[in-house]
């Protein structure tokens, strides 16, 4: 199971901004990709040159995705090449981040988490996307693969849109926007299992189900932990990013937001869908419980008595008068035939049966 | 049922603006009533017409109806027309939005779900309805049929009120008045149910409520997630429209923001009425054990004990002097009433009978 | 039961502001009464006479208040005499309000829900009240008898208190205090039955309690709509009073405010305290099924064996050793004491008795 | 029990500013205590002499302490004396106020609950305590013995400290302070027995023990009541008094605002606490009762098969050629044991043993 | 267990501001160490000349670190020393303070809780620490060992980072992170248990298990009431150092503030897991109450009957015609199993085998 929340213990104790990965490594090679684009070209450029001081023209823009995070070395010469400082490496790398913003002095960094609910056999699991947006480039940065940039990356080679021209705004908002449609896309995938399981319980409870709904709880505690504070997030991004970036990406931005207020708003209703889907199994086990205590009472209420009954003319005591009379065993069947009705009429004016 | 929540995977990783219906088909074909209004009259108009540049003059208003939503290239081309962007047209086709209202340049957009409880098996269910509004014209987006704005066509077909002569702000007005009451009308039909389940349930609660009830929750939930985000959208689109429209729409609109005030209030009302009856379901439950077991304790320790003791007198060994006793048998009788008599004062006293 | 919520059909689809009352007749006559105060006379006015244009002299209040809601033309008359627009008037006769202040050109309307205890069987039941503030004018509405407003008249009558002196504002405040004085009442009727109940349950609890604890929870949703929305209302109507009627109103309309506050907190109590008494319910029904459980496990544990081994020695068999030795049945009742014990021992280990 | 909320049935109706109370006596005797204290000396007055026009002279304050509320003349010359409007003194005596501050013209008001849990049978009770701060003199109110400003009026008479040099503010702030820290202490004996409650729980849990939870749920609810609007009055109170009484003052009530924000924050821990002990009641007790029934159906699903086997051979049909067989006893106890060895591996395979 | 909530009773009635620890002593001496660090140097310095005046010079720092709060004389002589208001002092050594930071004229005084899991066998316990800030100096209390500013100190000794050189405003913020970085290792701890708990619970369901999660719960109380105000306090303080410090502080302490907001979701999210897990044990427990139950309802409503029927037969009636009859036997076999198959079907039609 995914864990809600964990630290790396030797993390403690370090200097703040100490850049340093702490965490498993969940790709086998660190994968650098580094791409101008502009209007009339979208070409990769050699990282090295990159780090070396290449860097985008008048009207380009520069985009360095790197999937993995355990090549300490390479995200210093990065943080070296484009002045970003200790507290926002350490931050990259440190994969508990809640998704925020923050504005540094020449570039803003946000730090959201994707989720994916293709990794862990189909169960939802979230994993720290981090975006440094300065005045020419977007800087990525992704735990493992799969790529959730993929989609954006298509886009760019195709040269449709406005991703070729509209900018490094426009491009951290496309990033962003692709983090935002994979949740989108994992609350589908994680409602048609909740609403599969749901119509799977009001045709018969099992004790499985229980396992089930708490277990689909758990992913949509930490869904909504990946998706809640994206809300704040993307307003505040908008906020800082319309200065720079003008109003196009503003607007853009708000219908980003609008998204996240969606999805929000939808991890919230499957929580309370499935505390009523708890509701509902612990009350049918309570009223199944009822109708299986009656059918033994009922039983036992009848038969009870009358074997008591048997066992008394079952006894051997030398002396008992009725064991001689003629009339004894039809009028013990006589007995037991009324006791048994009276017992029914009882049990129907109590509306057992 | 309807679902809670769900995206068209193949929305996902286009680019943001692209004009493209997603959804099934509602209705077999789309209808597009056009209509313009003055104070002297009101007649219909040819779309094409329209879609050429024909528009309302002074005085009047234009509305566009548009009842389905799968035809991308009439969308495309009322867009062309109106100058409405991309993004709003995406909106517009993607009918898992949130109320909310925009602010474009020279237009506002409305989004809400409308509640049609008509449309599933009397249960509750929601749609997507759209209202676009310029200067002079209203251009409203359905996704299917019944109606919702049948009344406010009629009242302006009889001419009466202010329909004609108000302008196109308080004809956006109407349109939002009938959503909302349509959910006022959902609310009370709903409430209707809710309060018959709750009556029957006083009288004798069964599994079958138990199924009601989450269904009825679940409803709720949809319900919940189409009235409470109008509060908040009456409130801007007020505030938004006062400025363009003048004061008469903002009383008007004032006052509907009171009715969705109403249906908040009401529907979180319901929401604890149906927890409310999911306790006393459950906790009845669990009182009609405790005296189904009762009736089965009391039963078998009457005779357990009882049969017991006859199975010692019908025992076959060769020496037990009992059974050749004279009083035996009517000591064996005394005995028996003894015990029980003494069982029942046991359970009289634990206040079981 | 009262209704938790309800619309008139018919309502939906008519134009804003008609002037209608749809809702069934709670009294039969509906009766007015016309009453213009000043420092030195306290007169009945006829209300002819006031719709023809009599009104208050310099330094007079004039107050007319209408006991039920199915005159419309008596509405339409007031509304066109004192210049109240249609959406107010239309919100007096609709009967699902909130309680809400409106601040209209020269006049205030302000609506809320008197509760009222004796109605419906000793139940809470809650009516709609509406006040219009003029200058030298209130008029108020009430749905039925029992007249909430008659303490206020007497002291009017009497001539006592700052009644006939103080204005408009401070009737109308003096009518609220009324509203909020019922709220305090009924509370303390529904706090008396709550607090009656738990110590009933105290001593034992039964079915019938648990059906009285949803119905007390029912009336507590109820009330509390009429309750808590009275803070909003009081503190908007004390800032819209305040600029008209000076600072003496205000101060009484403070401590009006803090009334409300209080009401709201204890009805909040009182629903946890309903909520606590269920779950004691459902708690104690889990306790006494347990110690009814225990006492059939025993019985039953101490005689199922011992009878299975009367049983055996009430077998035909031909061949069965023991039944023909000398000690066979005195070992038996050995036996049969000795288990008993041991499995008394056993629950006694295991706490059960 | 301590009642959750009631109000007096016949304060319905009055004018608002009657100075009347209506309570029952919670004192035998209204005692009165004046002093007025400065840098060289404090003694006490006569309250005669007091309303007569005696008071503090240049840098002294004079502190006029009444306990019990049922002197309505008292309280009117006080009122008159000091210039206390009605509305104040109306509230001083109806003791249903939630904690609140009041700023009159030349005087401030405060009310708040002290919590006496020396009161009803170490149950914790709340009084309510009302303070008047005038420019040089503090009026306080409480209901009844004992005297919650015995520590004040204590440090005062030893004249340590700042209280007979720093004015009448601090004054004001002592006596809140001693309210304050008499919450604290019904906290801290309320939690002690919460958490020895919890700690016999989880020794054993019996039904007791759940009267006991509802019964601290109760206390919780009424003690929660009194100590959370301290935090709003405190710091409005904090806010009123600095203007007129200086920084010194300012500080010490931001103290005793961070102590009422302890205490809201300890008694909500609390009322979390209690719900938890009440689930795991709940649960032990659910818990609990499977292994009864295990015990029960082990027993019976072991014996009951072999008494209706036992029950065959004792049956007295002429015609049963097992009866007869040499083996058929030994067969028997074969089956017996077999059928016995194959239910307990049956058991053990369902964990049940 | 650790108490949620305490006061010392001897506190209550002192005067505000007295310096007197009443609490226990948690380490048998006070420890204190006095420590100047500039970028050359860092030397430790004797306390008593400290008192006596020695302190940091120009870019220079001095820490003073104490270890143990029952040396009322060394605490009134540090405030004496360093100007430090009782009112700070006295909420130094009473260690029930909630984390706040205040605004004193010349220092800064914020106070929190760390969280020592290792203190109460492995459960998470929380200790007060106090930071006092002033312009070159920081002053620090904490309630015992192990001393949670050992990394700090460490750092300190090795002379890199900026500990050295960026003055106190940084060194307090290095104290707090320390602070924060026990909570985030608490969590992990915390969380590690609470998953284990989960997962093992999943497997099966045992009382243990319920003691397990109440415990937990408990925990999770304290810690949040540790964690939780966190939030708001280094908000204020960043807010508040800020000014003083400039604007490098300003940014690690908004790093900071980001973990607070970290772990108090965490927190939150733990909160919620863990009631669900005691949903899904109760749950549980229902559920295989009603299997064993089951079995005995099979078990019992099989042979009851038949244990009847056998039992007319061992009667010893001397008229009982079918005694006598040839086929008796075998016609109560194949009744026997009629009986029985006839049941087993009617089980399985219930869904019950």
């Amino acid at each position: 199971m995914a864990r809600v929340f964990s630290v790396h213990h030797n993390r403690i104790g370090r200097s703040p901004g100490t850049v340093e990965y702490l965490g498993s490594r969940k790709v086998d090679t660190v994968t650098v990709q580094a791409r101008v684009c502009g209007p009339d070209l979208c070409e990769d450029l050699d990282i090295e040159a990159v780090l070396a001081g290449a860097g985008p023209r008048q009207g380009q823009t520069l985009w360095v995705d790197v999937v993995g995070l355990h090549d300490n070395e390479l995200v210093a010469r990065l943080g070296a090449r484009f002045r970003i400082d200790g507290l926002v490496l350490e931050d990259v790398l440190s994969t508990t981040q809640r998704a925020k913003v923050e504005d540094r002095e020449h570039l803003l960094y946000a730090v959201c988490r994707s989720s994916d609910f293709t990794s862990t056999n189909g169960r939802a699991g979230t994993e720290q996307v981090s975006i440094i947006l300065g005045p020419d480039f977007v800087i990525s940065f992704q735990e493992r693969e799969p790529d959730v940039f993929a989609p954006v990356r298509e886009r760019m080679q195709r040269g449709k849109g406005r991703l070729r021209t509209a900018g490094a705004g426009y491009l951290a908002y496309a990033l962003l926007d692709a983090v935002v449609d994979g949740h989108l896309l994992a609350l589908s995938h994680f409602g048609e299992r909740v609403e599969a399981l749901e119509e799977e319980m009001l045709d018969d409870t099992s004790e499985r189900h229980l396992a089930e709904i708490h277990s689909l709880k758990r992913e949509m505690i930490l869904l909504r932990r990946a998706i809640r504070p994206m809300r704040d997030m993307t307003a505040n991004f908008a906020r800082l990013v319309a200065e720079d970036f003008g109003d196009e990406v503003r607007v853009y931005l708000g219908d980003l937001h609008d998204h996240t207020i969606q999805t929000s708003d939808a991890i919230d209703s499957y929580g309370e869908l499935l505390q009523g889907m708890h509701d509902y199994h612990q009350s049918t086990t309570g009223q199944r419980l009822n109708e299986v205590i009656k059918v033994l009472t009922i039983i036992s209420t009848l038969f009870v008595p009358l074997t008591f009954l048997a066992g008394i003319y079952g006894m051997n005591f030398h002396h008992m008068p009725e064991l001689a009379w003629r009339w004894s065993y039809p009028l013990f069947w006589t007995v037991t035939v009324g006791v048994s009705v009276g017992m029914l009429v009882f049990f129907r004016r109590r509306n057992w049966i």
